[in-house]
């Protein structure tokens, strides 16, 4: 194991001290347990409230997404584990500005279960809730069952786009409905090429040989549609582009953000060897790239490997993606 | 070997095709062969032009900081390799706007030889010329031979010093001045925890036994100061600051920016715990944590480490610390 870290058992409340003592313009604690975490100026009167949450390992996802323009608040579970109901409705309350809560995470089991939970509590005392659960990533399940699928990296474009449109004023309703279409509009596949590592189990969650690769693997290692001998990187864009595009079924002419992410371990140049290739499938497609993000977004501690994102955009999307949003961690991506 | 590459030969051309491609509007190649890249408003009519270069496969690294407030071009050499006179003087020339030129690099044979020879060149072409040669890695040699030192991620401060500098009109002289104060005031030390692969060799440029680190390696896998059992967070940051701290000597008192920088595979979660005991052990010296940079700034490849790296400041590197600074890498530090 080739972890920097102290004890397994503290791990996530050292980085949530860390984060307080870097960030204090930008985040504080909501709660005692500091595993609801807010933006700074929680609670924003008059505006609706966005709460993310899920398990810790994912930086900067999630707590990464708390700023101006993005969430407003975000509970913290464990590393790959929910976060509590309870802390869920401490975010909750924290963010409250008197125009409801919308709530925005990942569709996963124990999230789903807590969320809700959380919605029947914040909902006894008196806090409208909505709730969009995120379901881009297409290898997940068939598109038939599109609303089983889990969600992965395109919570940025959820987060970015619902943000800009609670920042703006508009209503609880309105930031639902943006945020569902920015979650309908996204499709992500990813690929691992090497296990990550839970600090307090000490061993990998899976083991992949060397010179192999999982196609469509998630974000918690689980496993993807296909294993093979690690392919090139123009070879496993062409994979993970075909099966996101086809699954999309974009118009001609459409305008696409294109996210590239990195999942922990691959380097920043070997996104860009996935992005190029990407974005001349887009090209070829007779689509076009508007808006393009490489980066990591959303990571699984130090597992090798990237999932690629795309949003298929309209008007108010491209408005919202183009508004201004700030925290220590969002990358702005670059208009065409 | 666990890489998403095409072809060896052609990763770094790739790499600057897919920049040029995703960031028009911020880069745009200065020559043929698209190794010397500059800012895509180049030249800057009076103001100094900043330029940068070395080896590929340190991203955000070099070319990540031609911006805004940043460096005005970049030479980009292959992997782990000095680009050559000849693309020097292509940036050179390209961010020429008049005032003068200053070139600030790691100290490195190839790029110290490099960079004297298009020095020579651009002299004769009628540029003025200054030279700022970073050396900020305490490891590299002892305080009485700080001079022979090799440059590190202190680069990101000496870049954004300089670049603020010559962004708000100052001559070159004051840039140099600027430049080599950020340096001077700089200090990194740095922890491996497993090697790179080089991908045209294909193998690790050294070997780390799994369950061990090695403290003052330098970014291309240069021998540290001491190999050893991997400790915790803690007692590698212990380790790491007090070299540090011992080296800069800052009076009481002192202000100070900290950057906890990944080398490329290691989780923002754990350079965060880093952080959490660096600022720490500031405050018990008597020292003040006033801007904090966390994340990956300057990288090897797929190296698993980090490093710190603290610079002493005055109101001077404050003020321009704090002037605006704008690149698609470049991630701004939180002001305390």
């Amino acid at each position: 194991m080739k972890k920097i870290i102290n004890n397994p058992e503290t791990f996530v409340d050292e980085i949530i001290d860390a984060l307080l003592l870097a960030h204090p313009k930008w985040i504080k604690a909501a709660n005692a347990d500091k595993r609801a975490l807010v933006r700074a100026d929680a609670p924003k009167q008059g505006r609706v409230g966005i709460v993310t949450g899920g398990g810790s390992g994912h930086m900067p996802g999630f707590l990464g997404y708390v700023g101006e323009g993005l969430c407003g608040g975000v509970a913290v579970g464990n590393v790959f584990s929910s976060p509590s109901s309870e802390q869920i409705l401490e975010a909750t309350k924290a963010v409250n500005g008197g125009a409801g809560v919308l709530y925005v995470y990942g569709n996963y089991g124990g999230d789903v279960l807590n969320f809700d939970l959380a919605s029947d509590l914040a909902d006894a005392e008196g806090i409208d809730i909505k709730t969009v659960v995120l379901t881009d990533d297409v290898a997940s399940a068939p598109k038939e069952r599109a609303a089983d699928r889990r969600g992965v990296a395109g919570m940025v474009f959820a987060f970015k786009c619902a943000g800009a449109a609670a920042e703006r004023g508009d209503s609880l309703d309105e930031v639902a409905r943006i945020c569902a279409k920015a979650n309908a509009n996204c499709r992500t596949m990813g690929v691992g090429l090497s296990p990550t590592i839970l600090p307090a189990a000490g061993k990998p969650t899976f083991t992949l040989p060397d010179g192999e690769m999982e196609i469509g693997i998630g974000i918690h290692g689980e496993p993807g549609t296909h294993r093979g001998a690690l392919q090139s990187a123009d070879s496993i864009a062409d994979t993970l582009m075909r099966q996101i595009l086809d699954d999309l079924a974009a118009p001609k002419g459409a305008r696409l953000a294109l996210l590239v992410n990195g999942l922990g371990a691959t380097p920043l140049e070997e996104l860009y060897l996935l992005y190029r290739r990407a974005a001349k499938i887009i090209g070829d497609d007779g689509l076009t790239v508007a808006w393009s993000y490489v980066g990591e977004y959303v990571t699984s501690l130090e597992m090798a490997g990237a999932s690629i994102t795309v949003m298929l955009l309209d008007d108010e999307l491209e408005a919202l993606l183009d508004a201004p949003a700030h925290s220590p961690f969002f990358r702005e991506g670059t208009r065409a």
